[in-house]
């Protein structure tokens, strides 16, 4: 496949400035601080972003590469073992230094030399160039989404609740009632198949056998979840795991994160500042383990990850029906119920290889594989997911009791009980 | 089904008084201790499956039921939140009261109270109490072979080196070559059908999707495992899943449990005591890390449960060949590859409800189905298991970093790759 | 100074087997159980003080010594660095072997073999032997007082409530009121001066200078402690240390140790079995931090060191009058008001050396003076301290936070606020 | 005593300008972060300096007052129970709200209200103003020595090595050679006597017997340190305090913190940045377990805090000489031999209260007594506490295994052995 070094440059300017237009509205003091270890600051996501770049592709292919700074390696190496020592994951919020300017000059350099390689590397570099830098491109992406679930926990977690940004119209229709449709099962095939980007963890395409099935046409929402609350869900251990009845006790959870019991009524911090619920947008910020309890309060389950892929085929109204990361509502909206967008849905299906999963070659195979274990698959992307990065086959993943991203319940069922 | 009471009497003896053969080499000392919060003592084995009876059956069935000591509800229950409160599972090892004997004499009485229920409970009850009997019995055979693992523990952990019992004649001949055999695929059927007993999780029978795949006839060896362990197999990261990496650094794993390394020699702690390692005899007590670990570097991988199933339909060789808990080698044998018996395999398959899975009824509805969450499935039963207890379709399960359970490896590969 | 063999031999011989007499009424099992890290299992007490003497003594002057059982030296070595490796204190209670009639045989062996040596040592010998006999014995006396108190802790810690002794004849009389007594400061001499046996910790006698103070004439009593507890004295941050109050926090301190609300009612565990408190009886089994917030409750305070020995010296009405092990009370008892006996007192008093302090010579050194951090002194001895062990220079110490030593209060106060 | 109002409002001017002046040079992220829970962020200290300030004084005082923000009651409490709920101390470094900026507003807000007060306040009103602001300016004080502790900590845990300021001329002369001084003991006077300010936990004057003493005229340089660790001071147990034994285990301590073996020689991170040991400086950053190791190493031992008040108060060379916060060094200097400044030494003395001690009135009673547990008591100052806030009475206390603050070694010895 040919390469076509203009659009490949646009695309990275695009997305390079997207990630530091993400970041306009904080505080230089918001970019530093890590509340939780799953939390980066906003400075390590915009640092390591860019040494990606620097350390998967200027690295092998840039002539006379020099380092911009050797310390930058060992601060924003994430998790490759075969790169070398990292600074600890837990302790990212205890460096003051490089500082925003500082980091906001790293990328600017790294833009720079990036852009010169695509434009000059050989014709025999370009397509390894091109391959690394769209993997290098999607990644950024997936920082883009973790910016704005990690500003958001930052500024949830400040008793002075900061406001990301001010709020937006919101539909106030009700939402149309939720139907649950009946999918037709069988071999059916599921992953990815094509030529365009998917991750490697998305392949190969293969064969599932899954029975008929219904699945619900509409995400669960605030107000669905609220009855689940009212009925005593938190304290009757019936609907529960085991590990996340464990969790209920020593996490003391009562309700989704973020939500707030102020003098008896729930309200909830959003990136829009503290509301009151919205009892017809989806509920979000939910773990594995709620979703799966509250499926189990209603009488049904969740889809498994191929059940999910599979309705989505034929049930989903296309992107431009999605709440996405480009509409700029930062947060899940009512009447939007694509299978796209909005929350992620936790689906019943740990994450493991598809049958005959090759990993990326290289260094690059430690980005997926080795996280095959003690995480659930999540579907469908989110509010904070960009819109050119999400596809029906995408597989997001998180341990069951994550609750800090956009995620929630879609809800399915046995055709016969 | 019409229960025949003197054959249900008879099975009831059997297992119970097997419960006490198993401790009979003890010193009343040996059923205190629990060195991890895995390892029970044998004491509370002892207890707690006399409890399940009294509990489960008794208080329902029995006229003018008075309980034995209501404190014993409290101290036996294990994890019943149906049942009410419970000593927690951490401090079993602190409680030195009720001594053996007292615990004895509660079986004892049990024992007969259950005995008289089972000849004088109405014809309308006697469905019901035997099927709880039954699953009571069953109940009590998983513990069997937890005794023998925690036993093993127990000695394996103390610098005195107990011997359990004394070593045995080994069968010292080569094993066979280990074959990869290939087992064709399609939609097949998996799980439990039929009127015997089994587990709520090994139900429904149902469908599932496998390629056609390579499944070893063999378990991987002692000898197999210390090739990967001489080619750097504990310290090469690209072989571990991540969080397995994580175990291997914080817990410092080089070797399976129970193997010490003697000035440059590698020894085991057996229940037959100290001594070399036999290189024809099935590696036991390591991971699902490990064992994937293992699979990674050997080039191949594990089967899915339903593979192993598949499989096994087709290519055990009969418990008669198998080497179990009744044939008292407390230990995996050379020359024993029978798909069950010597050691559990590791699968790749996380432990999840199968399709149409119903939980069993009232308060043992929490036996399996809560558990449905962070942990492997392990297939085919060991040296410690009964022979009557194990089934092809019969569902194991443990966190992936588990050991002391007599636990291996079973490689298994595609077809095409 | 000359040693008296027999003398030397009989007291041998009392106390050794006192020790054996204060497990007697164990079960086997009660021998086995280490609750917390605090308390040892009592056959870890039978055979460490073994270990000492054959560690200690025999094996330096003892002909063509052999070990008993070297793993023994490993087992049983509690702290000292000097003599090599140890197993792990929070590990005592997962050790099954060596048995408790292994323990007691080890016992019997090495008691033969010290009397064979106290009988047949040269004399040039003997001095030495003497010495390190006598620290033997007086070790083994603080360990018989640890017996009793491990052995209340495994008890009261048991549902089962299980009973060391049987209830015993209480005196029932109101106690005096107590009354504070003026005592003459000045220049004071503190510590041990004279031939008999002392801790190196007693010593040298040094000179203190100490205001006129006042000290009361009685223990803390019960229904005083309830009147404390009544007037919110847990729940009133001001009458604590921080760190106290930490503790009140995180542990869920509401009244001492043992102390249980039985529906509103306010009972106690003793080694003779859970009763009522008694109002007129010593408190009992509190920590340094609850003795400091009563006393300040009281507008009083805790007595130095030096305070308390200086006022002992004129106050204390005799060990006849007190409350000691070899009354066999096991319990603080009302009218039993000498300064010794009943409780150990807690002072103000942090645990450091005396000026020109020496330690122990050789592998004692690490006896007493590496502790010398982080704790507090008690004065005065219990009702489990044996009567021909204590004196008034006793230094007792625990960290401020322990309670389960008989442990209370004695209040001083200036003499001019 | 009169209060003069326009030397108050001078010396507020001062000291709240110097610790403006202290931040400086720091970029704005330098602010916010908080590597360990001892360290506070830069910004918390201006904050809650300002808060004291606010809270103690303007509340009470002010007419009409109001409150500047009332989440800031909440957000810059540090641990006072009477002043109601805080944020918790090991979270402060995960608030980026309010920022720098807004914090110095916050400052200049308050500094001008308190310069209002000042000016207006009754005259029945400002002995009590002028008594709380002197107490308010002297806790400033105490977080200036912080402040810079902290700073030096959050860069020198940075991997890039920030420097605070460049170096400095430095002494290069042979220190002359330290001299054991005598001086003599008896009945002797200490704690602070006068009219000045003076902390609640320095009086009253009291009445101490000390025998006659030797002490060092020098502090332990960084050459005698190093032999002491060339010695297998790190390494052989019988130096240390148990205690200090696991210290040095669990954390690994080989030489005093921000010392680091770059290739076999020892450097150290200053605020002037990474260089080379000078021998001839005076150690710091040194645990007390570790002033204690050496002085048993040395055949010496620290000093009571009785003996270097006694020492101090002969020995002294006064404040001229000494190197404080004011002369900007920012770290210990050679030659600078006064019992004052350089570092705080380590003394024998835990933290308690002398006899007759009365807590501050009122809510301030929380600022010093709760604390007296679990400490040690340090004398004379450092290079980071400002001159005019030193004093001989001066009692600064911290855990004994804390190293992050300028603490260094003055020996002791005995007159006779």
């Amino acid at each position: 496949m040919t390469v076509d070094r203009s659009k490949l440059r646009k695309r990275f300017e695009d997305i390079r400035s997207l990630t530091e237009l993400l970041c306009a509205p904080l505080a230089i003091e918001d970019h530093v601080v890590q509340p939780i270890e799953d939390v980066s600051p906003p400075k390590w996501h915009l640092a390591h972003t860019t040494w990606f770049f620097e350390k998967v592709i200027l690295e092998k292919f840039e002539k006379n590469y020099t380092p911009y700074d050797p310390t930058y390696h060992f601060l924003f190496n994430s998790y490759y073992q075969s790169f070398g020592e990292r600074w600890q994951r837990q302790e990212r919020g205890v460096l003051s230094r490089p500082t925003v300017s500082e980091v906001l000059a790293f990328r600017a350099a790294i833009n720079e030399r990036m852009m010169r390689l695509l434009d000059t590397c050989s014709e025999s570099d370009l397509a390894e160039v091109a391959r690394l830098a769209t993997i290098g491109l999607n990644h950024e992406q997936q920082h883009q989404e973790l910016l704005v679930t990690d500003i958001k926990y930052i500024f949830a977690n400040n008793p002075l609740m900061p406001v990301y940004r001010s709020e937006v119209d919101r539909d106030t229709r009700p939402p149309k009632k939720a139907e649950m449709k009946q999918i037709s099962g069988g071999v059916m095939c599921v992953g990815y198949e094509g030529d365009a980007f998917a991750w490697d963890n998305e392949k190969p395409v293969h064969r599932v056998y899954i029975d008929d099935f219904l699945i619900s046409d509409s995400l669960v929402t605030c107000g669905e979840y609220m009855e689940f609350m009212r009925d005593g869900g938190y304290t009757n251990f019936r609907h529960w795991l085991a590990d996340g009845w464990d969790h209920v006790q020593t996490e003391g959870w009562r309700a989704p994160l973020y939500w707030t019991d102020r003098n008896g009524k729930w309200q909830m911090m959003t990136l829009l500042g503290l509301r009151d619920i919205d009892p017809n947008e989806p509920v979000a910020h939910i773990s594995y383990f709620e979703a799966d309890a509250f499926a189990h309060w209603a009488g049904k389950r969740l889809p498994s990850e191929a059940e999910w892929e599979v309705a989505a085929r034929s049930l989903n109204t296309g992107l431009e029906h999605a709440n996405l990361l480009d509409d700029k509502f930062f947060h899940p909206m009512p009447n939007k119920d694509s299978f796209l967008g909005n929350v992620w849905v936790w689906t019943s299906s740990s994450y493991s290889p598809y049958p005959g999963f090759i990993p990326e070659a290289g260094e690059l195979a430690e980005y997926n594989g080795k996280f095959m274990s003690g995480q659930m698959i999540l579907r469908g992307g989110s509010c904070a997911t960009p819109r050119d990065h999400i596809r029906l086959t995408y597989r997001n993943f998180f341990q069951p009791e994550k609750r800090w991203q956009f995620s929630g319940i879609r809800l399915a069922d046995n055709l016969h009980k």
